[in-house]
């Protein structure tokens, strides 16, 4: 299998320091790809035969392999690879640059892992649509819930399930703010400047405290997993920054927490702060992330993990690779 | 695919419900089984060309293609079927009658799926060796945790990570008991007999109360999922009968609860009473099984489910079936 990575920031790096360090485990399973290409901001390291990842690492553009100034929008449809690996940054106002890289890569006959939120958002259909003519395959699990596999999950080992709603905790700073103003009784300001502190938070964490983040992974769930085909702009949102410590004070001392819940069903996507009984599986503390599917037969499956971090989202990002390339060895 | 199931309790009756009911969607995943043979304890339905599922459920033994004493240990090795589905009661003394059922299934060639987790705590690597020389499956989702899928997410979902380490609470009714020694600060006989009156505990409810049965699922996740070679002897077993509401009140004021927890790692094995802190993914009430998988890339990813109940294990043994039957229909 011929390889392109696109996107070398935090999470890139870690994949490919990950395949480094797995590459006897990775070997075993059948993993074993040529990667040809790795496109940066500015420019990429291309090699047909193979590049050496770890040579990419440790000399990053003084490599000979490095070509300033190729960018992965002009290059993809040419390139001789059969799987494209898209991990630049998200932007979900125009899904660009990852829309169009995901768009050259499927209409030009690659599969596709993206750890990118913003085309699926933006244009979750119409990839899915270029895939299903074109018979390749596109996963997205690093998307939602960092490591969590929960497309995996639900894709292949609740099959005898139908899948009626999905709720969760999908923001892990929004859910770290929560747990601080409920443990330590502090205002939300001051529980956001730690998490910024602490680097859970942006300077503007506009996108976690609105629920914008966690909204755009609703959506991710409700079409990859309930079949819909719903944008942000379906999704009713509200975010946090006007619950209080007298709120969550008041729900402790009933038995519940504050918590940011993201919910889809047929009838209803929405994003809003709810109140959990402290005993249900949804009442995780911290960064952590949390995704109940309410299904037929199994009833509810919950599933918990870490939902950042760029090797959790290395393991989710090589998970859907290493599926992929099951599925076409065993087609060939 | 032909399909044999053996036990036609309350786990066999609700796969067979399933089937029934989901016959559209397993149709559509390729799943369309013909059931050769169906056996009880004082006899079984057989028919070559297909029995009708309806027609036993409804019927029972005076259905025309009831064969009285006919008995599975007898039949199973010259039935001409491929998948097996072991569903009898769990016998942790000896295994029988699933242990015999199971290696004459894969001795002659036949996959299996099992909920009985008597012949796996017994002889593991026993009937895995047999699975392996005759290039046979043996699967066995629905013997821990009920429906959540943990042996297929390890198997499948999480392939890029190296499992560290299990942590659980793996018996319903141990939990039950101790959620309602915390929330109601009643004595463990009377959370006991409370748990008796609901259906939660046997009449006699050694097993689930002294750590036996969490044990044998502690076991099994070893074997299958850390591929260790353990039995019931080797794990490290404490009950949680000397648990006291003041020792659960003390952990509370704290912010912690007393849970039953099994823990497996290269080093030990064991079942025991220990302190959670509330906000741990581990810190599920009522009757609820958890099951936490420490990896190294992904980090802890934990998954909650429904730990009993005759259509939630049929939803694992069903996930196993399908499995099966999509890895033998590639092979062909």
């Amino acid at each position: 299998m011929k390889m392109a990575l696109v996107g070398f920031g935090n999470v890139g790096k870690a994949v490919a320091e990950v395949m480094l360090e797995k590459r006897e485990l990775l070997q075993k399973v059948g993993f074993e790809p040529t990667v040809v290409a790795v496109f940066e901001r500015d420019g990429s390291w291309i090699d047909e035969k193979g590049l050496k990842l770890q040579e990419i690492l440790s000399k990053g553009n003084s490599s000979p392999s490095w070509v300033e100034g190729a960018m992965a929008e002009e290059r993809i449809a040419d390139l001789d690879c059969d799987l494209v690996v898209e991990m630049t940054v998200t932007n979900i106002d125009d899904g660009e640059p990852g829309l169009t890289h995901i768009r050259e890569a499927l209409e030009n006959g690659k599969d596709v892992v993206t750890s990118n939120k913003g085309p699926l958002v933006l244009a979750f259909p119409e990839l899915m649509d270029i895939a299903e003519k074109r018979d390749r395959i596109l996963l997205y699990e690093a998307t939602v819930g960092g490591a969590i596999p929960v497309f995996h999950v639900a894709r292949e080992a609740l099959l005898v399930n139908n899948i009626i709603s999905i709720t969760g905790i999908l923001n892990g700073t929004s859910n770290y703010i929560l747990t601080k103003m409920t443990e330590e009784k502090v205002s939300f300001n001051a529980a956001l400047r730690e998490a910024q502190e602490k680097g859970y938070a942006e300077a503007d964490p506009t996108y976690d405290i609105e629920g914008i983040d966690a909204a755009s992974k609703l959506v991710i769930l409700a079409n990859g997993i309930l079949k819909m085909k719903k944008i942000i702009n379906d999704v009713r949102i509200e975010g946090i920054t006007r619950i209080t410590p007298e709120m969550t004070e008041l729900a402790m001392e009933d038995g519940y927490l504050v918590k940011h819940i993201g919910y889809v069903d047929r009838n209803r996507i929405e994003i809003m702060p709810r109140l959990i009984p402290r005993s249900s599986p949804l009442a995780v503390g911290g960064t952590l992330n949390v995704i109940s599917l309410k299904t037929d037969v199994a009833q509810d499956i919950t599933l918990i993990g870490r939902g950042a971090g760029p090797r959790e989202t290395a393991s989710a990002v090589l998970g859907d690779a290493l599926y992929i390339n099951k599925i076409r060895k065993e087609n060939k």
